[in-house]
């Protein structure tokens, strides 16, 4: 069979050059990720063909056995989607002819590679908003249970990066974790949106001469019902990505700054928190050296992450409905964002319950200077109006400091406890 | 009063450069649009306050009484908020203390800015939140009637740009509308998630020496639940704004691929679509032009709400938690992304309406290539299998094309009806 | 005269939603920034239109007088644009036409409102940019300056956020000062690309029936040459203020950097660095709070940079040739970008020279783990392989500090010397 | 050779998920993209540490064999980067030690892999913006010359997509061609600032007890000069890639726009341009379609390459200075859009020979409303004030209109020649 005559549109003679800009990586990324979703709708699409009697029973059941094959091929690694094949619907349809014959030009009837395609990709988005789901509800959950745990460990708090109030490292790490329950609700909802059918929108016009049974795809994929306009089908692709990516922008921006946290926390200057010496790095000049780079990873990776959901709500933004390649582009962007953020939650689910809490040096963290605030409210409780109290407060605290000063320096030591 | 102890930290001295670079525009968005969400925040404040003891039945009443002038003032335009005041906190209580004395200097008890700035801020993006998600639900209902209307009016549906198969006006126009209605049902998941009272978390440490009665003032400003975790409202600030943002990202990209499709139906080369003229605006140098700037700022509005995203997403992301100054800058932001959701949606719901339709230019537009799918399930339907039919349709097309092609040449005429 | 002819086009009857969503904040920032560039614009056009013949010399001297006056007005805050003006160009037609009657239906001869628009944004763009590249020049050299008397200031170096090796004050000042100058070399490259006058390119399509001589704008306005293609001129609206903005991105990325560095250099934990009272800020709530918001805001402020860099280029990217209405959306984001831009290097060039250095922190700071690679190299020195006197000196390092644990333990110290 | 000991840092016992997440793909793309530059580097420093009597003459010849062998090897694609090995700065190093001994122990004296890694991407970084500037200059060229033969070809000017004014197609070309061409004088500005050498900064802070001669390896590599500051060269790390994708971005955008402008102009509405077969596709299900992708993919990569932008100054954007891990991430994004911007330069000088230019389409299109605005200057030129010619053009036109809808409607035609 000749190379150039791999596409399901033909496609002989294409320049290589338009060949290659256009496919890009997506040949690669279908092979990697989406050969499963695809042949679960195939299968699904299969069933509703035999049921309108487009397909035998026979068929069917070859396809079924078609479908297995390959996935149990993909499995092994041996199942590969070349770049003139440009996609894994090809890849997929053109085994089956090859092996299976005549069946296999049946299989593409009464659809598109547009819903194809965007069935597949609705069916990994569903399993990833759900995975991700559950990896923020667990996070939270054990990280909650470790904050129960260590609700004692006073911890300085800090507003502006400067020692402000006392607080515990209970209470700081519960924070987190509240904020990964609540981005397991809020993935809760977007699931709910997100799952519909896109499947029989074919091109995003329907087919004429032919009626499709929606419902019986609906049923065999599991989705909750059947996304009916047809035009919109062709509109929430990539619409439909940017929304389960945006849910799961909140676990991804609470990683980030837990990591920053814990760079700081685990800096020379606090060393309030450290991990064991499999979770940290080392130098290739400096042999002393003990680096977070997990930490360093995780702030970025929020900020990747970030990027990624830019590219798909910019590359959508402002594009005429019905079918553009463009939107293929959202594709790399998806699989990248969603690995960032269920490898992160991952990641993060082995080390909390791994920190170290430093107690002698938190303890020596809590100055003088966290327990103004207190004083203030010592003079409200006696009847003090708040902003006397105030400044009543304030003003005793800088002549203690003031005074201090002058007796380190006589004594010859260094006032680290009193700021500036 | 000296201006400069205009501060509620004092702040006497501060350099010029230093005050207006960390104010910015910080004190013209609350005097624009957050005093009366303080105040309402304060009033429920107050009412705590009184309850716990800390505040007089009486000194509670003066308080509301000053809250109400204030708002009376604000709503005439006539109560600012100055660069040296810094923000609307400071500027509501120097009000109620120079005119009402000591029970101004007891109205920021068992508070901080922190929490006081967040408060405000949830019910702002609580009643935006819930703003949006009525325009979207209004939008998609009034845009679903007027499909229907449209439902037999023929148009050219099309892939990458070409004509593709037959669709209708209305299907197009629903699509629209089933996208608004599933925004609307987005919003309702992150205003659940959102409905959390962060006031009593003081600067995200809680206070000590007075009990503070959390569930009063959650019950005051009617508030879901009260947002326990001192530090997860501190953490929260910035993030819930993310939160609701990406929420209404949807209509926003719904309105710009709306306005996109607009711009090339009214385009003089198809004129499916129009619109009366007092939706159009001219040149100064081109006398004949009508132009539907409209739909360009709509199309780059979309573009816009997600760098304003992108502003407040990047900000928090990979930022410690406890307050940082960084987090103000997220609030122009917020607001002005708002603004674009709303007046977008609002400006459809009279668009929407004043659609009119060409029909006679839709007609001569569904030329013979948007039928040729049609002959492949003609084929299928006589049992032929789908990718003989495909071939087949497409062999006897690119036949009459040439056909036509060189009929044409013959009679001066020229091919438009059919592609390349 | 009514106010609904007001505009340039006619505008009668426009709908006030329209009017309101086109113009959006436009007239405002005109009000604001542009007004002395249109006048110098349309000064040079107006010398232009009497050099061939369209005006009389004393129509020209009327212009003149005209431009005088409104800079004037202007200068003390009394020349406004309105919301049914639109923009600049109509306040100060209406101006002349108005107050000198003729001649002011005469001066948009030979223009649109696109190169008008254009060349006035041109003209503050070329300002901004030698604005920057002044301030950036003069920071890098005074930074330099300051570093060489803090040469000698020793002070650790940190990679990963962790003690890494010595460095001095000196070189890490130093380090920012090459990276402003660097910065402002960059600008010298953007200026001279972008230094081309549009004015005479109309509508993007020139003018028929008059012959412009754009060399005698140029000349006036003082550009080193005519941007020649008329399509150019106006496909170059939007993308210049990009070239600018990207050229003006290494400085606030800088500062960013280097605020980064101040917050963690002015934490209690370090204390390396601080700056006088009239830099600080304090709280609402806590007497003792002394606040660096100056550098938080930095911080932000490089990320909102950031994010109005991405609303342009996301505005035309991807944007037909030919002008749209999108196009003006860039003229915000621009205003307020370069904003930051000279507000944030105003700044530090007040904060530089304030820099207090706190060497007894930073003599204590230098603690015995920053040595190490001096080890490795003495023993390199003495003709060990790399690789094995990095062996050797990183199992003496740890030996060391195994033993220092022993026998801080046993002292009941706590052994902060040595990480983890 | 165990596994686990790969790393130049040790590394043994290091978590699993924390090697995959800390190492992410950088090892893939170290073995496809950097391997050369690296030996390049290694080359120049191995040259060095000879000449200050680190290494004998013999030891270099031998790593210099080394080196001549690992590139053979790479070029063939059987040098491989594992990801336990994490970059190809190990991978190379393993290499030499495991065939070659001792020498490879000896050749990371005076370097860390900091500046080795940094050295590696700064040849790459140059490399890529000599080719860009090379690639935008040649089709800037060959644009202009195209244009020039196509400089009677008519066009209707457009503005906000509506008929504007006549133009021709040779000169809306050349407004691209001077696009790009003004984009090689960009680049070449950056290119100069770039061109400084980092290596010999070792992590940041250099190195004592060995006295590195910095300009024998600047002169080896071929940089203009060295990179003085040994904290600015780690500080240039992100930021330097940052300026170069800066320079980078407008022929991208360029190129987004003018696939913007082909895919208006391909369309069935105006058939103005076109390409031959080879560039263009088809659909899975549709026969008759024939679809610019290519253009479609070039505006999303435009986007695309904006959104790697945004990752990349996302990420240094107020990140302190010191190497930090979250640097690596930049490498990656960096490769990806330089990689869309060649590619994107590429397809474009075999895109623009290819135009074909449909005349009888073009003419067609040149309808009467273009021409109402030379209306106006013949009247100018009898000596009518501009804004009195402007009023009696526009209605004179629309009179005209109105006669000509008139006449249309008793003889059934259709208006399109005249818009609304």
């Amino acid at each position: 069979m000749a190379k150039q005559t791999a596409k399901l549109w033909g496609g002989e003679g294409l320049h290589p050059l338009v060949e290659a800009y256009t496919v890009g990586e997506d040949y690669r990324i279908d092979g990697e990720c989406m050969v499963p979703y695809d042949l679960k709708a195939s299968d699904a699409h299969a069933q509703m063909l035999q049921k309108i009697g487009v397909l035998r029973a026979d068929e069917l059941a070859t396809l079924q056995k078609a479908f297995k094959e390959i996935k149990e091929l993909w499995e092994k690694g041996d199942f590969k989607v070349t770049i003139s094949q440009e996609d894994c619907h090809t890849a997929i349809e053109q085994y089956i002819t090859e092996k299976y014959g005549e069946v296999g030009k049946k299989i593409h009837t009464g659809r598109s590679r547009n819903d194809q395609s965007m069935t597949m990709i609705r069916l990994f988005t569903l399993d990833q908003v759900k995975e991700v789901q559950r990896l923020a509800r667990e996070l939270g959950s054990s990280a909650q249970s470790r904050a129960k745990e260590l609700q004692a460990a006073p911890m300085p708090g800090y507003t502006h990066m400067q020692r402000a109030m006392p607080t515990t490292v209970g209470t700081w790490l519960d924070s987190f974790a509240c904020g990964w329950l609540d981005a397991a609700k809020l993935l809760d909802g977007a699931f709910s949106m997100l799952d519909q059918n896109p499947l029989g929108s074919a091109a995003g016009f329907g087919i004429n001469h032919l009626e499709l049974d929606r419902e019986v795809t609906t049923k065999a994929m599991g989705f909750a019902k059947v996304q009916e306009n047809v035009m919109y089908c062709g509109l929430s692709r990539g619409m439909f990505e940017n929304v389960a990516l945006q849910a799961m922008s909140l676990p991804m921006v609470l990683s980030s700054r837990f990591a920053t946290d814990m760079m700081m926390f685990t800096q020379q200057e606090a060393l309030f928190l450290a991990l064991p010496d499999e979770f940290v790095t080392g130098s290739s000049i400096m042999p002393q050296k003990k680096n977070y780079d997990l930490f360093e990873i995780m702030r970025a990776n929020g900020k990747v992450f970030g990027s990624l959901q830019v590219q798909i709500q910019e590359t959508i933004v402002g594009l005429g409905s019905g079918y553009h390649r463009d939107l293929q582009c959202t594709k790399k962007a998806f699989v990248e964002a969603c690995a960032l953020c269920t490898s992160t939650l991952r990641l993060l689910q082995v080390v909390v319950p791994a920190l170290q809490v430093r107690e002698e040096n938190l303890k020596k963290a809590m100055t003088e200077d966290l327990y103004v605030t207190d004083e203030v409210y010592k003079l409200v409780a006696g009847g003090k109006p708040f902003r006397e109290a105030y400044a009543e407060a304030k003003a005793d605290f800088f002549k203690r400091k003031v005074l201090y000063r002058l007796q380190s320096d006589v004594a010859g030591l260094q006032g680290g406890d009193f700021l500036i």
